[in-house]
C-alpha cells in the first residue's frame, strides 16, 4: 500500500465557485416556461427557489462567484477533502498508469452533495425563509440536505420515495437524526398525492411523484423554498469546490490529468471535479479527455436525445434543454440509485453536442466488480454511484497500458457506500443483473411522448 | 457553526507508540496460567498472537515502541485525524466551557480500531503467518481487523456472534467485501462450535462462544494466529496514536485539556486517548482528571470488583488482573455493543486502583439524547458506543459552569453511527430502555463463580 495523500489545509478552502458557462463555445439554450414557451428570467425562479440560488442559475456572465464566509466556516468542517494517489489501485490492476483520485466520500453525511446543501440552506436563511422542501430517492441529497437546514435552523420536509423509505431505512434515519421531517411520497399531505394515492392505492412512489409533492408544498407554504440536489446549473457551481481544490493537489503532486471522470446521475458530481479543469481547456492550454460515467441502464449522454424536456416526470418543472431518455423513462432498479434520472443537465448536454467531453456506459456487473477491487486495494467502500468512475478509470488504464501510452487519470469518489451494504450483500451472493437499454428503446420512449416544443 | 478543525501533516503521524507501564507507580499484575497459575512470559503467548505482539504485551521497560514503516504508510491513509473546537455543541448545551473532540471516525472502516488492526496484521505478515482468525460482536473490530488482513494479503476467519450476524447485515458484508470469511457463532467448524450446537440447538452465541472458536481454529491451524481488538495492553498501547496527535493538536489550539474522556468497552479507545496525556500528570507536570464512560448496563469501572478473572465467558484465556463483573456477566442488549464487555484491562484496572482515572457510567436513553444533540450541533452521527463519552463531556461541561469554574474538555469520537441506523430509529420511536446494575447484583454474580485465585 503505497498510496499517498495530498492534503490541503483550510485557507485552501477556495473562496469562489467557478461558473464555466461564459467560457462555453456555445451557451446552452435558456429554460422556457412551458405554457408560453418563452425564456424564463431568474425573477421567474424566485417564488420556487432562493433569489440568489435563481440568481445564480440564469448568470451566464460571471465566471467567479463568491463563496459567503459562512458556507466556507461549515466547509471547513470536512473541507478540503484529501486527493490520493491510487498507487493500491494502480498494483491491483497492474497499469503503468498514474491514477488519482479526490476523496469526497470524507464529508458527515458521506458524500459530495453536502456542498450544495449549505449554500442553498444558507441562501434561504439569509433571504428570511424558514423553511424547506425537497425530495430524495436514495437519500444522499435529502441526508445532505437535513444537515445543512438543522445548521441554520431551517424546517426540512424530505419526500422520500415511498419503496426506498422503506427499502432504505438507515438513510431515512440519517434524515431523521438531523430533525427533518420525512415522509413517504405519495403522500396525503399534498392534492397531487393524494390524487395518486386515489388513483393508485398503494403506489410505490418514484422521484417524479416526489417532485410533484416537494414542489406543491414549496409553491403553498409560506416562507418555503423548494431545493434540487443535482442537474441545475447553480449545483453544478456549488461542486466545483471538488475540482478547484483538485487542481492544486494534482499541482502538489506535480502531475496534470489527462483523463478526468465523474459518475454521472444529473451532473452535479461530474461537473464539480471537470469544469475547473475543462476551463484550461476551453483556454487552449490543456488538452484533457473528460469521460462522464453512466450506468447501462440509464445512458441519457451515450443513448438519448437532445431536446426540450421536462426536469421530473410529472411534468411541473420548466422545459430544460437536455440530452434525455424522456421524462417518463423508467429505468430498471439497479443499486446506484443517484444515477437513475432520465435526463443531463443544459451545460453538460451542450458541451456533449460539441464534443468537449465524453460518456461511457457501465453495467452493473462491471460497477461492482470495480467497487470490490477498489475497497480492497484502497480500503474505502465506494458507493455504487462512484463505482461507476472507478470503472471507466479501470478501462481508461487498461486502453492506456494497451496502447503502450500510460496516462494520467483522476477521478471523483463521490461517496463512500457504507450505507449501501444491501448492495454489496447482493452481489457477493450472485444476485445482482445487468440491464441495458439500447438506441431503440430510446427512440421509443421519446417518440411516445407529446411533442414538447 | 464556529467549529474548527485543527490538522496535521503526515509527517506528524507519531514514529513510536507511548507504553505507560514504564510510568506506572504500581505495575499491573501479570496475568497467569490458569491451570499453574504461574506468571506468563512473552513465549508463553507465542502459540497464540504473533511474537511481536506477545512481547509487546509484556514489555513493562520501554517507554516507546517504534511505529514501523509499512504501519505508519498505512496510517497515511486516514492519519493524522483532525482535532476539532466542538463550538457547536458548546453553543448547543450552552456552556462557557472549551470542548474539544479527536475524530477518530474518519478511517474507512469508520472507528479508532484500525490502529491497532494494522500493527497485527503486519507482525503476523513479518513472521510469515498467512492466515488469522478473531471474534466479533457488533463487528466494528472485525470489519477493521477483515481490511487489516487484506492490505497484507492473509486470510482472515471472523466468527461472528450469531444474533448480531442476523441483526447487523451491513457490518458482515463489509468484512465480506474486503475478503474475510465470517462465520455465524456458534459454529460446526469447530469442536468447541459442534459442542455448544449440539448441547443447545439454537444457540444464539455470545462474545465468549465467539472467542472459544477463535482460539480453536487458530491453535489448531498451521500459520495461523489469533487477533483480540481491545482489553490488552499491546491494543492500548498501538491506540496512544490518537493521545499523542491529540496532544500536538491540542498544542496548535493553544489549550491543554483539564478532563480527558473517552468512552470504555475493554479499554483501547479510552487508553489511546488517555495515556499520552496521562503522562504529564505521571511526571508531575499536569493535574488532568481522565474519565472512562461506561454504559450504566456494564459498569465494571464502577461497580466491578478488583479480581484476576478470564477474558472470556468460556474460561479459555489466560488470567487478567481485572475490574471485573464476573466473566459470565451477561449485560444488556444495548446498542453500543462494543461496551459490552465484562471486564477491564489490566492497566486501566490498576490506575482505577491508585485513583489516578475515574470513571462514569451513562444510562442509555442519556447517551442517545448526547448523540442526537451533537448530530445536529457537529454533523456527525456518532456511534452509540461513542455517545457515551459525549454524554460524559456534557455532564462535566454542566458542572463546571454550575461551580463557576469553566474548563478545556477533550474527549474521543471512536467511531461514526453511519451502520448503527436501526439504533437511532429505535431512539426516535420511544422504544430504547435504560439498564442499570446494583452493587448487589455483581456482588451476587462474582460470588457465583468458581474461587479463580
Amino acid at each position: 500500500m503505497d498510496s499517498k495523500k495530498f492534503l490541503l489545509q483550510e485557507k485552501d478552502i477556495p473562496t469562489a465557485w467557478f461558473n464555466i458557462i461564459p467560457q462555453m463555445p456555445t451557451k446552452p439554450r435558456p429554460m422556457l416556461n412551458p405554457a408560453t414557451k418563452q425564456p424564463l428570467s431568474a425573477e421567474d425562479l424566485f417564488p420556487l427557489f432562493s433569489e440568489e440560488a435563481a440568481r445564480q442559475e440564469m448568470n451566464t456572465t460571471d465566471s467567479w462567484i463568491e463563496i459567503p464566509e459562512q458556507v466556507r466556516d461549515i466547509y471547513k468542517i470536512w473541507r478540503p477533502t484529501p486527493l490520493v494517489r491510487a498507487a493500491g489501485l494502480e498494483k491491483a490492476i497492474g497499469t503503468n498508469c498514474r491514477i488519482y483520485f479526490k476523496n469526497e466520500s470524507v464529508s458527515p453525511v458521506g458524500s459530495h452533495k453536502l456542498n450544495s446543501a449549505i449554500p442553498q440552506a444558507f441562501y434561504c436563511k439569509q433571504q428570511g425563509v424558514t423553511n424547506i422542501t425537497t425530495e430524495t430517492g436514495a437519500g444522499q441529497w435529502g441526508a445532505a440536505l437535513s444537515l445543512a437546514s438543522r445548521m441554520f435552523g431551517l424546517d426540512l420536509a424530505v419526500y422520500m420515495v415511498k419503496v426506498s423509505y422503506h427499502q432504505k431505512p438507515y438513510r431515512r434515519s440519517i434524515m431523521q437524526t438531523y430533525g427533518a421531517e420525512v415522509v413517504a411520497s405519495p403522500s396525503m399531505s399534498t392534492k397531487a398525492g393524494r390524487k395518486i394515492i386515489t388513483d393508485t392505492p398503494n403506489h410505490q412512489g418514484s422521484l417524479g411523484t416526489a417532485i410533484s409533492e416537494a414542489v406543491e408544498l414549496a409553491m403553498s407554504t409560506p416562507n418555503c423554498k423548494y431545493a434540487l440536489g443535482s442537474v441545475l446549473n447553480h449545483v453544478s457551481l456549488h461542486q466545483t469546490v471538488i475540482g478547484l481544490e483538485a487542481e492544486k493537489q494534482m499541482e502538489m503532486a506535480g502531475d496534470y490529468p489527462d483523463i478526468v471522470i465523474g459518475c454521472f446521475g444529473g451532473g452535479s458530481n461530474f461537473s464539480g471535479i471537470a469544469f475547473p479543469f475543462m476551463r484550461h481547456n476551453l483556454e487552449g492550454n490543456k488538452n484533457t479527455t473528460f469521460i462522464a460515467a453512466e450506468p447501462a441502464s440509464c445512458p441519457k449522454l451515450t443513448r438519448g436525445v437532445m431536446q426540450y424536456d421536462f426536469g421530473d416526470e410529472a411534468g411541473y418543472t420548466p422545459l430544460i434543454p437536455m440530452l434525455t431518455l424522456g421524462h417518463n423513462f423508467a429505468p430498471a432498479n439497479i443499486h446506484a440509485g443517484g444515477l437513475r434520472y432520465h435526463g443531463a443537465g443544459a451545460v453538460v448536454s451542450q458541451l456533449m453536442c460539441d464534443n468537449l467531453m465524453s460518456a461511457v456506459d457501465i453495467p452493473q456487473l462491471e460497477s461492482f466488480d470495480a467497487a470490490t477491487l477498489f475497497a480492497k486495494a484502497e480500503g474505502i467502500i465506494p458507493a455504487p454511484e462512484s463505482a461507476h468512475a472507478i470503472a471507466a478509470a479501470i478501462r481508461q488504464a487498461r486502453k492506456a497500458d494497451e496502447e503502450g501510452s500510460p496516462k494520467v487519470i483522476l477521478f471523483n469518489l463521490s461517496g463512500h457506500g457504507l450505507i449501501d451494504m444491501t448492495a454489496y450483500d447482493r452481489y457477493l451472493a450472485g444476485d445482482l443483473a445487468n440491464y441495458e437499454v439500447t438506441d431503440e428503446d430510446v427512440a421509443r420512449n421519446v417518440a411516445g411522448l407529446d411533442k414538447i416544443i
